[in-house]
């Protein structure tokens, strides 16, 4: 059973302020199948259920029904964050139900929504680990309390049910606009000068802006967002960095500190930049960014060098081995993205974005959708242990996905990731559509004047480069098509029915009639390549990974003739690559190494080896075969 | 004014039952001069003052005496363990007093000891941070408490005093015996069913035992050795091998977990295998030992890859910027290979103990003895800010050392290694003298039948590869000189007065009539030289290191022409190394690199770089003249 939904546009981010490109719903497009149609298919059926299992077995929504009863001094589970992965959960279901209409998660969503209603204060404060009985009192730990940062996501929430055509009728709303009122109430200008140590309630306030036209909400984001790196926070360990409070956000050059406390903060300084019309706001983050993915960005799209602290390194730190690329900073990379995307109407950034999406945002889940990776290591050293099932990890990190954790951030942020991604395939313009990203199934725009455009694209991408888009619906008259070329598509070409034209990055941009029954044929070389790292990034020198089309590619031992460990392995660059039904085979050699003695000496080390075909399989699947080591980095071996 | 001290043999490793080589004391050994006795006077005149200084500043010696004054539950400052870091000031202010008889120093050591024997209750119990009055009840956190720890160095500053002179009378003495028997009482076979967190209670119990013939607290560390690895303590985030608690002692493999824990284990249990006649405890320990030299050890002898845990990595994961190699760890490992030494008469242990002497632990302390590293980087890529001198770092990592810490056990365990060092040098049998280390100084010993052995020994050493050893006491028939020859020094030649003769590792043994006045001339040549790593380590792949003597040198950006930073040089490993007065020159190239773009492409990036000299300088003495950037693992460059 499905029920109705409402609203036309159903995007998580829906600019209200004009933006170079604007974004199109869940309802303008509907992805068919593929490799994220099956995403999206096992988060629905899998994948939600998974979390809202282990939320309920792990006491989290029985920390609300638990304040409710006045048992939550002796009963709270969790940490200071679990309330948000509620709200996390929430709002993935939101887009889901959006998406599908399906009842019965509906009424689910409608009983935790209940119970989070019962809990909250007369003057909206909301929250199960502060201020209730037996507890710390409200607002006494900014550093770590993530009080801000639970609303924040709460906010998230009712946004996602605002934006799937529920209005302020909606339990969840109500409740989210009271808590959004409460934190202006004490932290406006002139309030409480504080900031939050987990940034996300500055991109909630800007969203919830967009869905209301409250302009308090965009202003207490302003606030929030200048108030930053002024040192309000104390110095920790890690320093003030560590919540980018040690420089003011126009003025810092690059992100640093927690990865996700920075790319949540970017997100919403772009916002309220582009909702403010305040450009150098958004030039600082962009340049900022820039310089991230330049200098502090793995090949995988990852962010993130340091477990201890869960941040960037310094300029090119980036240990395959001990990566971290937690999960949600994958996605709050493609949340800066898009927004950059849509503020400065530059398609380099669908690059960006599918590099995430396909290589760390996609590598998190188990094939069946019951287990995550946290941390997304580029170097698996040692097999480990099969990961329990039935038990959730208390580490973060390790050589097997986890069924949950103790900090559970990941799988809840990669289902209402997966729940919204129709939305990151296409934008448009008064003039045409831009297709950023290639999935099969359906694209709907209403340009200048309300003509409309509608497109199926047909695509076995990423394994196939070929790309049909059929014109379907679109004006008489001439409109823009724009197509994203990827930056490692070399020879790709698109073919509007004159014949293939040549296509360079970082767009194919067609400007003419294409009437219902237009057939335009891209075609993006998938084709395998080797690529290289900058110089300055020591811990890969000497090595080469394999990309195929977006895929970074992997060698898993468990491919290797005789489960060969991968520090065994050498590739040669001179031979060619081929591709296989979803992998790449190369040529190389496996080396036989000492067992013991001292790792340094005055020789050079040239161990024996003998040829071998050396496999690589798409790094997203790697893991889900049974314990194995892994690299994406391999060593070039000289013929 | 000076003390009288009494005992002849001052020594903090001294085994009861037989080992193959016998330690000497610091009055067997006197160092004069030269890089140790250089840092022996700085310990004495700048870093016990300068910790005492500190452990005043930030309360820990004020927790004692708020204790006795009723008010440590307002008052009580510190982690956990800060009650360690004095007893470990006390160790060292008590070798130095049994080394140079400072009786200034024994009136400060005395108020400090006073403070600490009114805390003690009447069952032996001592602790200012558990079981007093607002605290939490005493063993109630096995993990994290540190209580047997804090016992365990309280007990190693009282075998300082016994092995110094001071009998059962001394204050300190009196304390450690009853807080040792309270453990034996509440932890003994049958009793409380437990191990601390971090180990160091085993090591000191067994010198307890040597020092006093107690054989109870011999068979206490026992128990507890035999009861480490069962899974007592809890799981935590990082997994029960970051307390060794994963796997019975003698069923493990390798080193793992936490540096220092591992280490400290590993020697309590050599300790106690020694006293016991175990000899498959030995094994255990040296096999497991070994295999983490051959694979988990940094070239500097350090060893820990990991900040957040303070852990090993896996196999051959030794990256240079992540290094941990905590300076405590470097100790922790002399006093391993010490051990080993002793116990199976390898003089091998020798080269393991000089390489973390010169290379992390006279890397920590500042020039002027008055800030340290906690951990010591291979590779330092960002300049960083210059370290305040009056204020604790919170951070125990960085770019500069700190003046003190919150978390501050590397100080002091460099200041009592110092006040130890001259144990170091030596060694001697039923048969003759082994000299393990070169330094500057004499050296006697007591062979069998009550003959006398004095050398003198002169060098200027490390710098310096000739040493002179002169005979100034010796029995009139044969006896038996063996020399250390490090594994590197290739070339090394040994004239007993009949001509060089040509000299191997691991040891250079002569037997025969070596008269007073016999003078033997040892060469082992310093020559600058590269150094290849295991193709294993990814880190460094591409990259050489040069190692002068027993130094490991490194490239600083001050000593760079320009200042270059270090992510621009290269090596020509086919043009000369060149020695300067304590550094080395070759030659290589300066690179220009672009600022900014995609760090990854398809074509092997081939920047500009123009000729220039690369100037190296000792690891150890990195970081003493400003900020600035370093690397120990250098690039080669091809011509």
């Amino acid at each position: 059973m499905t029920i109705e939904t409402r609203a036309a546009t159903v995007a998580p981010v829906l600019p209200v302020a004009p933006t170079a490109l604007k974004p199109l719903g869940m309802k303008d497009i509907r992805i068919e199948g593929g490799f994220w149609g099956d995403r999206q298919q096992l988060n629905g059926t899998s994948i939600i259920p998974h979390c809202l299992h282990w939320e309920q077995r792990v006491g989290w929504v029985n920390n609300f029904s638990a304040l409710v009863r006045g048992t939550l001094a002796e009963e709270r589970t969790g940490r200071e964050f679990s309330d948000s992965d509620v709200y996390k959960l929430l709002e993935a279901m939101a887009w889901e139900i959006g998406r599908t209409g399906d009842a019965e998660l509906q009424r689910t969503f409608d009983e935790i929504v209940e119970l989070i209603a019962a809990c909250q204060r007369p003057d909206g404060y909301l929250n199960t680990k502060f201020d209730n009985p037996g507890q710390q009192p409200r607002y006494t730990d900014f550093e770590m309390g993530h009080e801000l940062y639970n609303v924040g996501h709460l906010l998230q929430a009712a946004v996602a049910r605002l934006r799937t055509g529920f209005d302020e009728d909606d339990l969840l709303v109500q409740v989210a606009l009271r808590a959004a009122d409460h934190v202006c109430d004490v932290f406006g200008e002139g309030g409480l000068n504080r900031v939050g140590g987990h940034p996300e309630i500055e991109v909630a306030l800007v969203e919830l802006y967009r869905a209301t036209g409250e302009s308090r909400y965009l202003e207490q984001a302003r606030v929030f967002l200048e108030r930053r790196g002024r040192g309000t926070l104390q110095d920790i360990e890690f320093g003030r960095g560590y919540f980018q409070d040690d420089v003011p956000l126009r003025e810092a050059e690059v992100l640093r500190g927690h990865a996700v406390r920075a790319l949540y903060l970017s997100a919403g300084a772009v916002d309220a930049g582009v909702e403010l019309g305040d450009d150098e706001l958004v030039d600082a983050i962009e340049r900022q960014y820039q310089r991230t993915l330049a200098r502090r960005t793995y090949i995988t799209g990852g962010m993130g060098s340091h477990h201890q602290d869960e941040a960037f390194g310094a300029d090119y730190e980036l240990p395959p081995d001990r990566a971290y690329c937690e999960t949600c900073a994958g996605i709050a990379s493609v949340m800066v993205a898009w927004r950059l995307l849509l503020a400065r109407g530059d398609l380099r950034y669908g690059d960006v974005i599918e590099r995430a999406l396909y290589n760390v945002v996609a590598t998190s889940p188990a094939e069946d959708g019951k287990a995550f990776f946290y941390t997304n290591t580029l170097h698996q050293r040692e097999t480990g242990a099969t990961m329990p099932t039935d038990e959730a990890s208390p580490r973060a990190s390790g050589s097997g996905r986890a069924a949950w954790f103790e900090v559970s951030c990941c799988p809840t942020n990669v289902s209402r990731t997966f729940a919204q991604l129709a939305t990151y395939v296409a934008t448009h313009s008064e003039e045409g559509v831009q297709l950023v990203q290639f999935v099969p199934g359906t694209v709907s725009a209403t340009l200048r004047d309300g003509r409309t455009v509608t497109l199926e694209v047909a695509t076995g991408y990423p394994y196939d480069g070929n790309v049909r888009i059929e014109v379907l619906e679109a004006p008489a008259d001439a409109w823009e098509l724009s197509i994203r070329i990827p930056q490692w598509a070399e020879g790709a070409t698109v073919d509007v029915g004159t014949g293939p034209q040549a296509a360079a990055a970082p767009a194919f941009v067609h400007r003419g009639e294409m009437p219902a029954g237009t057939v335009i044929d891209v075609v993006i070389p998938v084709t395998p390549r080797w690529v290289h790292a900058d110089e300055r990034i020591d811990a890969v020198r000497g090595c080469v990974a394999v990309e195929r089309g977006p895929l970074v590619m992997c060698v898993e031992s468990v491919d290797q003739p005789d489960g060969a460990d991968v520090s065994r392995v050498q590739v040669d660059t001179s031979a060619p690559l081929s591709p296989t039904a979803t992998g790449v085979e190369a040529q190389g050699w496996h080396l036989a190494l000492p067992e013991e003695g001292s790792p340094y000496g005055t020789v050079p080390p040239s161990p024996e080896r003998r040829p071998a075909p050396v496999r690589f399989v798409p790094y997203f699947s790697w893991g889900n075969r049974g314990p194995s080591t892994m690299r994406v980095w391999v060593p070039v071996g000289v013929e």
